[in-house]
C-alpha cells in the first residue's frame, strides 16, 4: 500500500519536520500591531518554494500580503486556505515559556500560533514533500492562499478573492485546519455560520435631563429596550418580521451526522452553572437549534449612569451591540433589510443601525468530492468514522471562497486538540497529533486526486 | 398697617442683613468630604441664638448634627426645615469669583449654597429679628430644624425625626425654600413626589461565553430586556400589575392651580430638540401627566462589551439602574412588592432587585392653614396670586415631616430665581429678591400666627 511508504517517510523525517515547525513558530506576526508581517510572509513563501511550489508570489493588498503558490499537475485542483498571522501573545506572564520559543515538553510544543494555524501550514506542506519523495508528482494541482490578516477579521480578503478569481479557481477547498474532539475523534465540518455585527443606537434629546422630567420627555434607554424586545421573544424565538421564513430544517441526510456529534450537556450545564439550556432543550433538538438556527445576540448594552449608587438622570443616549449568526440563505444584507423594515413598521425610525462586520454563511454539500475525500482519509488513517459537522456554530471568511469562487470548502486537520488553547496563553499542540495530521493530509491529497 | 413698619425695619437693616448673609456663605460645608461640618453647624446655632432662640442645641446623629432652636410663644407652632450644608463647588475654574467669597456684582451675590439654601436660612431668621423689633414677640411658636446632610440624601433624618417626635411637633411646616418662576411669579408647592431608586440585576451563567453559544446558553442582557419591556409599554404606560390602580386623577380644586402653572412647551421642545412630548401631549394633559403620574425610568444600562467595534461575546451579566417617582398612595415598599410579584408572575425570578433609596410622596391639603398663610402672604407682598403647584415633579425628604410627624408642609421663599444656578458654578441670588423674601417671611409668620 502506497500509504505505508508515505507514512514511513513521514516517520523518518519526524525530527526534521518538527524542527522546521518550531523554527516557523519562532517568527511573530501580529498584524494589528505591525509586528513581523513582511518577515512572516517571506518565510511562508520560502516554505512553499522549498517544497517545489511554482509561481510563488506575494499578492499585495491594502494590508498584509497574501502568499500564493502552486504545485502538482492536472485536475482536480485543490485550494488550501491558511493564514500566517497569529494572535497577540499577551498576557505574557501567564505563559510558562516564551510564546515564540517553541518549547517542547511532555510530548507537546508550546508556541503562539502553533495550533491556530501554523501547525496546519507546516503539516500540509510537509505532507506534499513526503508525497513527492515517495510517489513522484502529486495526483492533483494544489494552490495555496495564505493570508496575513485572519486574526484581525480578514479585511483585505474579499477584494483579493474578487481580483484573482482565475488564479484561485479550484474544484474544492481545504480550510484553515480541523480539530480532534474531546474524545480524540477527527472532526470535519462542511460550513460556518455567517455573521452580522452591528449596533442599535438611539438619541432621544439634545442632552441628559433631571429624571423628574421622565414624565414627559422621551427616553433613549426605553426606546432601545422596546425596540430590542420586539426582535426576540422570551422563549428565544427571533420575531423580526419574515426572518424565520428563511431558516430551513436540517436535511434528512444530515440528521445522521448529528447523532455522532458530541455534546456534554450535563458537563456544560455544571460548568456554566445554568439549570437548563434555552427552552430546556436537550439531545438532537438542542444540537439542531445550536447548528441550524440563527442567533440574535445582545453583546453589550450602554446608557446613562452605571456606577455605584444612584444618579437621578434621564439619559439621552442608549446603545446595544447586536450580533446575528446566520444560517444558509440568511445573507447579512437580507437581515439588515428585514431588521430596518421591522423597526420602521413599529415606529422605531429613531433607532439607528450601524454595521461593523458582515460575513455570509458557507456550506458545502455532503456529497462533494472534497468532502468525501476528507471523510474517507480520516476513516482510513484514524480507524473510525470522523465526526462530521454539517455546519459549525462559529463564523469565518469561508464564504469568500464557497460563494465567491463557487468552491465547496471542507475543514479538517486533526492537529487542534481539546486543550490546545488557541488565542490563550500556553497555546500548544501534541506532537503525535501533528505527525498524524501530516499522514491524514497525504492520504487526503491522494483520495481527492483519485490515486489508489 | 403693621406690615409697613415691618418692611421699613427690613429696609433700614438692609446692609446689615446682606453682610450677615455674605458672612454665612463664606463658610464651606461639604458633608460628603467632611469639610466644615461642625463649624457650619456651630455658626448656624449662633445665628439662632443671635435672634433670641431658646433651647438651641446640636442634635447628634450618626452623621452631621442637626441644629435645633425655638422662638416665640403660644400656638400655632410652625416648624421650619432647612439645611446648612452645600453642594461641592467643583468645577472651580467655571466660577467667575471665589465660590466662598460672597462676591457682589450687578445686584447679585455669588456664593456656593446662597440659593440652596443659606439665603433662606438667613431671610427667615432676619424676618424674625425684624418682627420682634417692630412688634415685640412673635404671634406663634417657631421651631427650626436645620440639618447638615441634605446634599447627600439626608441619611440621618428619618431616625432623627423618629427620635424627636415631641420636640418637632408642629401645626405646619415651612420647607427649605421656594422659587420665583421665569416670569418672577412667587411659587408655592404643596408636595413632592416620592422616589424608589434601585437596580435590576441578572446573571445568566458563571462566565461570559463566545457568542456562537447564544443559540442555547441563556443571555443576561436579553433576560433584562424582556423583564424591562414588561414594566412599561411603548406608549409610556406603566404595566406593572396593579400599580396604576393606586394612581389618582387630580382633584377638582387642583385643576384651577394647573391653569396658572407655566410650561413653555415650544421652548422646551426646541431646547431639547425633540419633535414632541411623550404621547404628543400638550396643555393641561401634559402638565397632569408631569405632576400626577408616577414614572418608571431607566437611569442606566450596562452589560457586556460597549467599546469601539465588536466583541463576539455572550455576556453573563446585565444591569439596569431604575427609578420610580411616586405620587400619593404609591409608597416605595408597595411599588417594590408589586414589582417583585410582577416579575415572578412572568418567570423573571432570576431578576434581582437591589434598592438604593426610598422616599415617600408628600402632599399638604390646599386648605391647610399653613398653605393658606403662604398663599395670602404672597398675594399681599407681591400683588398677585402666587403660582401654586399641588405637587412638584421632584422628590425630597419632606415625607419624614408630612407623614412622619403628621404636619402639612408648604414650600415658599421667593429667593431662588430662574438663573440661580443651584448645584452649578456661579450660584447666585438677586439682592432685591432676597429683601422681598424677608418681607414675605415676616408676613407669612403674621398670617399663620393670626396677627392683623
Amino acid at each position: 500500500m502506497p500509504s505505508d511508504a508515505f507514512d514511513r517517510d513521514v516517520d523518518q523525517h519526524r525530527e526534521e519536520y518538527l524542527d522546521a515547525l518550531k523554527e516557523y513558530c519562532r517568527l511573530p506576526c501580529i498584524t494589528g500591531q505591525g509586528i513581523g508581517v513582511r518577515e512572516s510572509a517571506e518565510a511562508t513563501a520560502a516554505i512553499l518554494r522549498g517544497i517545489g511550489c511554482r509561481d510563488v508570489q506575494l499578492l499585495e493588498t491594502d494590508g498584509a500580503p497574501v502568499v500564493y503558490g502552486r504545485i502538482g499537475q492536472g485536475s482536480p485542483t485543490l485550494l488550501i486556505y491558511n493564514h500566517y498571522d497569529v494572535q497577540p501573545p499577551e498576557p505574557l506572564d501567564a505563559w510558562d515559556s516564551d510564546p515564540f520559543g517553541s518549547d517542547e515538553r511532555d510530548g507537546k510544543i508550546y508556541a503562539r500560533g502553533i495550533s491556530d494555524n501554523r501547525g496546519d501550514v507546516m503539516a500540509r506542506t510537509q505532507a506534499i514533500a513526503s508525497y513527492r519523495r515517495v510517489h513522484g508528482e502529486l495526483p492533483l494541482t494544489i494552490k495555496f492562499v495564505i493570508e496575513g490578516e485572519e486574526e484581525i477579521g480578514s479585511p483585505s480578503l474579499p477584494a483579493l478573492v474578487e481580483a484573482h478569481h482565475d488564479l484561485l479557481a479550484a474544484d474544492g477547498c481545504l480550510w484553515e485546519g480541523g480539530a480532534l474532539d474531546g474524545s480524540d475523534r477527527f472532526v470535519i465540518s462542511l460550513g460556518l455560520k455567517g455573521v452580522l455585527h452591528g449596533e442599535l443606537r438611539v438619541r432621544s434629546s439634545r442632552t441628559d435631563m433631571h429624571s423628574s422630567w421622565a414624565t414627559v420627555v422621551p427616553s433613549a434607554p426605553w426606546r432601545l429596550t422596546w425596540a430590542l424586545a420586539s426582535l426576540k421573544s422570551p422563549d428565544d424565538r427571533i420575531t423580526i418580521d419574515g426572518l424565520m421564513e428563511h431558516v430551513r430544517q436540517p436535511p434528512e441526510d444530515e440528521r445522521a451526522m448529528l447523532e455522532r456529534i458530541p455534546f456534554d450537556e450535563a458537563g456544560m450545564k455544571a460548568d456554566l452553572q445554568i439549570p437548563a439550556f434555552i427552552r430546556d432543550l436537550s439531545g438532537i433538538d438542542l444540537l439542531t437549534k445550536h447548528l441550524y438556527e440563527p442567533t440574535c445576540t445582545i453583546q453589550g448594552l450602554a446608557s446613562g449612569y452605571s456606577g455605584p449608587g444612584l444618579k437621578a438622570v434621564l439619559p439621552n443616549e442608549a446603545m446595544a451591540k447586536i450580533e446575528f449568526r446566520l444560517v444558509p440563505d440568511l445573507e447579512p444584507d437580507l437581515v439588515l433589510k428585514l431588521l430596518r423594515d421591522h423597526l420602521d413598521r413599529r415606529g422605531f425610525q429613531d433607532i439607528e443601525i450601524v454595521t461593523h462586520a458582515k460575513l455570509s454563511p458557507a456550506k458545502a454539500p455532503a456529497d462533494a468530492p472534497v468532502v468525501q475525500a476528507a471523510i474517507n482519509a480520516a476513516r482510513e488513517k484514524y480507524g473510525e468514522d470522523p465526526v462530521v459537522y454539517p455546519v459549525m456554530a462559529a463564523s469565518g471568511p469561508m464564504s469568500y471562497f464557497s460563494a465567491g469562487l463557487g468552491v465547496p470548502v471542507v475543514t479538517g486537520g486533526g492537529i487542534w486538540w481539546s486543550d490546545a488553547r488557541a488565542h490563550a496563553p500556553n497555546e500548544n499542540i501534541r506532537i503525535d497529533d501533528y505527525i498524524m495530521g501530516i499522514k491524514w493530509a497525504g492520504r487526503f491529497f491522494a483520495r481527492f486526486g483519485g490515486a489508489e
